[in-house]
């Protein structure tokens, strides 16, 4: 399969290495890491052992990779505003459409620019940051839930979960992608916001008695909006326990919205924190301290509005 | 009138030098500035009128000051530690000792060392900073509340209000204290945590919606919690936004909180957060942006507990 990876970050070097190596054509769309992958190729420093990719095509703009059967976009969602340029490019009579980004508004930026019914959209569990260029560290977990963003079509899901299966990724298509996309919010909005506000790794919040409970609250004023959104299932308020026993076993890990903060790229505010927030307010749940997180964070970085 | 200053930080210096001004016999006990008061004399400089006096009787040890007709307390309250070796040289028969310290649980710490009949507190609304040794800055506003930790002892703070007023300080009696340590919490619990969590002035935190509202529904829970204390009267919710606009008056103001933390010293957060918040829990009030605000200082400073 011919697969396009536009927002080549820590996540669309990893799955996009793993899927050229199960044998796809893949095709990166780079710009920090272009001149490295060239000369060098991709090497994956990975929990479940490292591997190098010698050749790897890497491309400075969408029109020279042209039509694919998949994109697997990986953008910093700030940047979802390139979309439009970035996307027309790569899209054929088939073409499906996978965001595995962060938070809410992805698909429908997408289906804004593409047939709905060929928009996929996934939630990756995983832990991994860039190394030096040409380098990506993956350092736990990894695993994908994905769904149809018409719920109708199921079928697409399903066959793209298997490419990802295919090559070694744990991954599920799910009936209510909506669901899935709020249930990784309860894990995104404490720990991404906690982290990137403090400069401190998860272990460090999970450390202590009051900021360990104020993750614990958060989650719970996340799982009360996701609960209000009319999914199939409603998320279990256990899911809280899980999450932060799930979270212990990372150690010092680093969310990627303290990297972002850290290497002074913009924070994923909208996507996270704002239109969440909103849904919530919408249908009338009080998440007072996420909100004080996101004023927080918005003061922090200078985007106070 | 024979006046101790003990916590010579820029409240005990500034109305220190304003009751030696008016004539009273005024001893500070002195750390940081002691060698230039003693060389140079004290220094205000005040919108009210910049004053110097030449001779401060400076300390170094209570027990070289001696008893004293008032003990006028400015530590910060992580140093009430110090007051069972503070304290008792200056007490004779007849002394009233008087803490202007922020946030709860002041005249309690005095009242184990003192005749509870003696001690009062005061709430002072004072922007004022020390500059180099020797000088204190007077940015605005001064005036004091005060009363009596017993409630029935008025005329003890109806005198000590008179002698603040006849130092030119704008000064009244209250008939209940607690309320107005609350009322005062009202703008410090918001005020010093933000400023301090985010190294950021007052009125950085006004000039943008979504943290103006943070300060808002913090000052909200404030008034929630002091309004389940038993206050004589309760605290009118119109207070957020008298307090708002007085502090938008302030301009870049950097409360206490927030240059105790730029200089590397311990922040007051039992006094001015975890005994008001514990107060509230105590009276079944929800305070979770003011919680969240207290685990993200403690957290910020490395005090998490």
């Amino acid at each position: 399969m011919r697969i396009a990876v536009i927002g080549a970050g820590a996540l669309g070097l990893y799955y996009g290495a793993l899927l050229q190596r199960a044998g796809n054509e893949v095709l990166f769309l780079l710009r920090r890491d272009y001149e490295a992958i060239i000369r060098q190729g991709l090497t994956v420093r990975s929990i479940a052992g490292d591997f190098h990719l010698d050749q790897v095509r890497g491309y400075r703009s969408p029109g020279e990779i042209g039509p694919v059967d998949l994109v697997l976009v990986g953008l910093k969602t700030f940047d979802n505003r390139l979309l439009p340029e970035l996307l027309p490019p790569l899209l054929g009579p088939g073409t499906r459409v996978l965001t595995l980004q962060n938070g809410l508004g992805n698909e429908e930026a997408l289906a804004d620019l593409w047939d709905p019914g060929r928009v996929l959209g996934g939630v990756a569990f995983l832990c991994a940051n860039r190394g030096e260029p040409g380098t990506v560290h993956h350092l736990g977990a990894g695993h994908i839930f994905l769904g149809a963003y018409k719920q109708e079509n199921t079928s697409a899901a399903q066959e793209t979960a298997q490419l990802f299966r295919d090559a070694g990724v744990r991954c599920e298509a799910v009936p209510d992608l909506v669901r899935a996309r709020w249930e990784k919010l309860v894990w995104n909005i404490p720990f991404n916001g906690l982290c990137a506000l403090l400069d401190k790794p998860v272990d460090a919040l999970l450390a202590h008695g009051r900021s360990r409970q104020l993750v614990a609250d958060i989650m719970g004023e996340v799982v009360a909006a996701a609960n209000a959104q009319e999914l199939s299932n409603s998320l279990d308020e256990a899911l809280v326990g899980t999450m932060i026993t799930f979270t212990e076993a990372m150690g010092p890990y680093r969310p990627s919205m303290q990297i972002d903060r850290e290497e002074g790229r913009p924070l994923e505010l909208e996507a996270i924190f704002a239109r969440p927030l909103q849904r919530g307010k919408e249908r009338g749940v009080a998440m007072p301290r996420a909100e004080a997180l996101l004023a927080l964070l918005e003061m922090a970085v200078g985007t106070g509005g």
